[in-house]
């Protein structure tokens, strides 16, 4: 049986308050980068309390990613699949890249701080995706400009990371350099997040149930 | 003295299921355009609500627009204002537009039924930039694509419209055939929304005692 946990929007708030000192101390970001749709609402929360007195908001770009599944009608051996189960997918697509010509001063990537939100790590296949094709544009960009040796720096921010095998691989170094980090730990139980709920209060008494605060 | 409503996530969520079954009804999107950071959280929400059984969600894309002001320091007369005031700015600024080469079928907006989303219609100077914008791109792209005939119907969701005087303005047939939605009418009053809140709980607190339910 698939274990839920239940997650209220208090809840998610609270993570990213609970993460921004380390994010603006460690990673000091000059641009997020919101992973849609699950992305856009820890990024939104995010922004408020990244905000410095004096300054504008860190600008947020969203990009969209969605892992593919192979629809059933097209895969004889899963046509007994209930429509409804929750498969993760394994072929990320795009919906929407960078638009950097809109950024004015942060028009390219080179050289920046960038942190990467999603609401989950959970097969991490996403993410990695996300940071190579985000390095490969940084890496053309930066040739193509002719800079040398403007590091640009990627980190990483999910509410929740499931403690499991990965088949997605991030690189070592962001690893190694504790540009990651994910708000909460836990097991590889199904995440209700609020936004996907039908009924928010009946969301909340469950979540409040598996004692939330 | 300005008045302020407090606006609870949950208050948000409800907002955007009850605004679900008109838009899927009369709108029936194809594409959202939500404008951040504000259009964030109600386009995700919405997607929850406007995803069809066997059909896949509606693909969001994210814009950014700010409104800008011109810095205190570089306009004399504004120099007593205390840096906190808030002021509507009123030149808009991009900090994203659209990347329609990752939508595939969607690759142009051209005669698409489109859905607007943003938080609030305060002075309505960033809708009307935004769908003037976007106007003028669909218009292009039909000329470049040589399509004729096809329509393409924005429509507007907003959860909160003030009822001042706008300074910006919308397209008339947009107005008279209902394609502008706001889940609720307010007066002329400082909104805060949860995802600008330091204290959640005293958030929720203030908007309780206002009679959030």
């Amino acid at each position: 049986m698939v274990v839920k946990e239940y997650v209220t929007y208090n809840q998610v708030h609270k993570l990213c308050k609970e993460a921004a000192p380390r994010i603006l101390e460690e990673f000091q970001p000059q641009l997020m980068i919101a992973i849609g749709g699950g992305g856009y609402v820890p990024a939104r929360i995010l922004r408020s309390f990244l905000k410095q007195p004096g300054s504008t908001n860190i600008p947020i770009q969203a990009i969209g990613l969605s892992l593919y599944e192979t629809l059933p009608s097209t895969h004889p051996s899963a046509s007994n699949t209930p429509g409804d189960v929750e498969q993760p997918g394994t072929k990320v697509t795009r919906t929407q890249w960078l638009d950097l010509t809109s950024l004015g001063e942060m028009e390219n990537l080179v050289g920046k701080r960038i942190l990467i939100v999603d609401e989950v790590d959970d097969t991490r296949t996403t993410l990695e995706y996300a940071v190579k094709e985000l390095e490969k544009d940084v890496e053309a960009a930066r040739q193509k400009l002719g800079y040398q040796g403007e590091k640009t720096v990627f980190s990483i921010f999910v509410l929740h990371n499931k403690n499991k095998e990965k088949k997605g691989h991030l690189p070592e170094d962001m690893l190694n350099e504790n540009r990651y980090l994910a708000a909460r730990t836990v097991g590889d139980v199904w995440i209700c997040y609020p936004w996907e709920a039908t009924d928010i209060d009946a969301h909340d008494e469950l979540a409040n149930k598996q004692g939330a605060k």
